[in-house]
């Protein structure tokens, strides 16, 4: 169960991490495009975008009964901190804590 | 049918018309990338590509059957001259004049 505050961290969150891998993303394609010479390299900005599009749009799943193994997998990838997790019950942040420190 | 020489024409006026698609395609990529802000023009970026490279990949399928209608779009659409083609013989020129005024 998630309590309305919960929810709003939640949420803040969630959007932040996704914001930041956005912006990441956003500043590696601008980098390749620049550095891009013939259609080859074109076509492999286009299977990295498809990739990573597949990607993020699966990773970003924002339903309740999934968001504890997505917020410990988007700490360890550092898209959010733990302390941006603050407010959350202590057994759900123990948890994030334990998947995030998984693989 | 298609002499040694008319493949010879055939193939260079084939992969100059694909260069210069592909270097167009390079520009409008390296510039849309530039200007790019938010994760949605990445998005605008892919779907481009996507319809861009299927695009060209049906379009540029080099078999003798269907490089007349194939080299009167390329005319059409600006990607080859006609004198590029100069040394098919008349009857093939002919149908690829009529095949690039069509439309």
């Amino acid at each position: 169960m998630w309590s309305k505050k919960e929810k709003d961290i939640a949420r803040r969150a969630f959007e932040m991490a996704l914001e930041r891998e956005g912006l990441e993303l956003l500043r590696k394609i601008k980098e390749m495009a620049r550095t891009a010479e013939n259609r080859k390299d074109i076509w492999q900005i286009h299977d990295f975008l498809t990739e990573r599009r597949t990607e993020i749009d699966q990773k970003y799943d924002y339903r309740y009964s999934v968001l504890i193994p997505i917020f410990g997998r988007l700490v360890r990838e550092e898209w959010i901190r733990l302390d941006e997790l603050e407010g959350l019950d202590e057994d759900k942040i123990t948890k994030i804590k334990i998947m995030a420190s998984l693989e």
